[in-house]
Formats: structure tokens, C-alpha cells, sequence
């Protein structure tokens, strides 16, 4: 009954993060209600997504390269502190960027430990952090991920990863810190979760 | 901060229904994240959807014309019942050919009729419906909305506008219905609501 380039494209959309058969099926049916130049204009919005958007080499954060850098602008600013700041997504980058209160550099680890994989690693760039954090020796690796249970035990893992190359005899010693936690700004103590007022207790000054 | 080619695909899939910005941004990054082939047979897949699936010019079913049919297999049909089943969306159309309980005729609606909007009948194939009913002349239609307040609703507006195309003195009657309501088959009295008991009660046999 359905036609096989609706399933096709049914299928295409299933494999995309959060979305069901269901929803894939709506957008299928989105895209034939457009006429032929929008999809044409979607699809050339994607290919040059994948053309001129390369990765950092440094911290894997997507950028435009002008020429042939291999490394995004945050990564080549020499007022930037050395200091290191790990997070888990792209978009956290974004949102502490925006936030302009960092000045140091990043790396985007690209997810979090998954231990009920069988391959719990699964894409996360520890080897690149690894030789990022030897490249560059910097004065403190602030590891930001989310301090959700599977963040937390990633920031341990991470830690456990990077002692010997931060406590080094050659390397003069590099500090592992994690960002501090309690009570969010506009957050109200009434509905804080038990955890969040013992940090926020532990963290008082 | 966020590269201008990303923030265009971001922009196109919070078109999409049901996803918001950040939905959009993971998409995005879904997709920077796969290779460039990958990304290639995607809009592959998008631009043949386009241009190999035709809207059926009698039922507006999506379907894959094999010359320059504009008339999809179901309406072609000439063993089918002379009933038509008006329904919201092509999934629904779908869900009734599966269950093979229907021998009849289809009309897509294209959605239901919104109160809150400016124009309310939007995008409502109205004037197409008559002039398949005139064109066709069906023994009966069956108004298939869902029953939902929205449903109902539109159902009511079709049958006002079908009624005089229904009791036209030149041809014979058409009766109008609706699909039988009640209680679904598995669900549990204790947790039906009110309505829902009273329309079993009086459909009862």
C-alpha cells in the first residue's frame, strides 16, 4: 500500500535520534505536502552541511574553514587561556560560549559512557583527548559534562584516563577540576533534590 | 558561534512537525555526523519522493504512477464498492486497506478543519471532495474522522456541505454515515469514559 520511496524515506528518518516509525512516517508525508524546489533546497542545505563544515582537529567542534585549516578559530586564538574544558556535545560548547564567562579552549568528548553496551566507549574520543591534552599541556582540564549518573562516571573515567598524563615527572602538573555543583541560580531549595543541597552544603562560602 | 550552514539546517528541520530547535540541533548534528555518502543518498531518496509519487487526482493517496496515471490502483479499481471513505491523512487510508475490512472507495481530507486559525478550513480538500461526489456519485460516504471534538467537528461541516449534493432531486440518495462507535475491541469499562459508555450503550446489538 505504501509506496516504496515513502518507506524508504519512512526508514531514512526512523534512524535519526528520538524519532519513531510514526513520526519518520509524518515528516515523509511533510516533505511530499512541499513542492519540488523546497525539497530541492533541503537537500542542498545538506549536502553543503556536510561540505563545507569540517571538524576541529583540536576540539571536534564543527566550524567553516575559510582555506584548509584543520583547526577552528577558538582553538587558534593565542589570548585563549590554557586551560582545558571537556564537555560531552556540541551544544554545551555553544552555551558556554555564549555565556562568554570561559576564556580557556575545549574538547568535545562526543557522548558519554554507555555501560550496558557492549562496546561502553562506543565513539567517545578518549584517544583524541589523550593526545590533545599531551599536545598541549595545559594548566587545568575542567571536565564539564552533565553530572547526571552516566556523566559522573564518565568524569571519573576521564580522570582515571588522564592522571598519569597530568601528574607526568616531565610535565609540570596539570589540575583536573569539574565545574561546582548546588543550587542552580532561580532554583528553590523546597524542590531540591537531596543530592543538589548536600553539594550545594559541601560548596558554601 | 554556531557555523551559518548549521544554523540553516537547523532553521529547515524545525519546520518539521512536532520538532522544536533543540530537536532541530540534534538532527543537524545527526547528520554532520555521518559521511558524506550517507548524506548523498539521503537527498537521493528525498528528491525521488518528489518526483516518482503522484497525489491521486480522485482520492489524493501518494502513489507511484508506472506511465502518466493520475488515478491511483484503488480508485482504478472497477471491482471496488461505489462507497467513499472520507479520512484526515493517507495513514489512515493505509490503516483501513490493511485490515481489509473496507471494499470501497477513499478521500483524503488533508486534515481537520481549525477554529483558532484565521482560515480555518486551511488546506482542506473541500471543493474537491464535492466534485469527486458529483463526479462519482457514491451509493454512500462515510465520513471516517476521528472521533475526536476536532473530528467531529469537521464531520458535522462536511455532511452540512455534502447534503444538498446527497439529496439533489436529479440523482438518486446518498446516504451519509459515520464509522460506528463504542467500545474498542480489548478495552476495559472501567476505564472508559463517559461518552464512550453511552455511545456502546445506544450502538448496542
Amino acid at each position: 500500500m505504501v509506496p516504496k520511496q515513502i518507506k524508504k524515506v519512512i526508514k531514512i528518518f526512523s534512524d535519526f535520534p528520538t524519532v519513531g516509525e510514526r513520526t519518520a512516517t509524518r515528516f515523509a508525508l511533510y516533505l511530499l505536502g512541499l513542492d519540488e524546489k523546497s525539497v530541492k533546497e533541503i537537500c542542498d542545505s545538506l549536502v553543503s552541511l556536510k561540505k563545507e563544515i569540517k571538524l576541529c582537529s583540536f576540539c571536534f567542534n564543527p566550524f567553516t574553514p575559510l582555506k584548509d585549516e584543520n583547526i577552528c578559530l577558538i582553538c587558534r586564538d593565542k589570548k585563549r587561556e590554557q586551560t582545558l574544558c571537556v564537555v560531552e556535545r556540541e551544544t554545551d560548547l555553544w552555551r558556554m560560549e555564549e555565556t562568554k564567562k570561559y576564556q580557556g579552549l575545549y574538547f568535545i568528548l562526543g557522548g558519554e559512557i554507555d555501560f550496558l553496551k557492549e562496546n561502553p566507549l562506543g565513539k567517545l574520543r578518549v584517544e583524541e583527548l589523550k593526545k590533545r591534552v599531551e599536545g598541549l599541556k595545559p594548566k587545568e582540564i575542567i571536565l564539564a559534562l552533565n553530572p547526571t549518573r552516566d556523566g559522573i562516571l564518565t568524569m571519573d573515567f576521564i580522570a582515571k584516563i588522564l592522571k598519569p598524563l597530568a601528574c607526568g615527572e616531565q610535565s609540570r602538573t596539570i589540575k583536573i577540576t569539574r565545574l561546582g555543583r548546588g543550587l542552580p541560580t532561580g532554583g528553590e531549595i523546597e524542590y531540591a533534590d537531596e543530592e543538589t543541597i548536600e553539594k550545594a552544603l559541601e560548596g558554601r562560602r
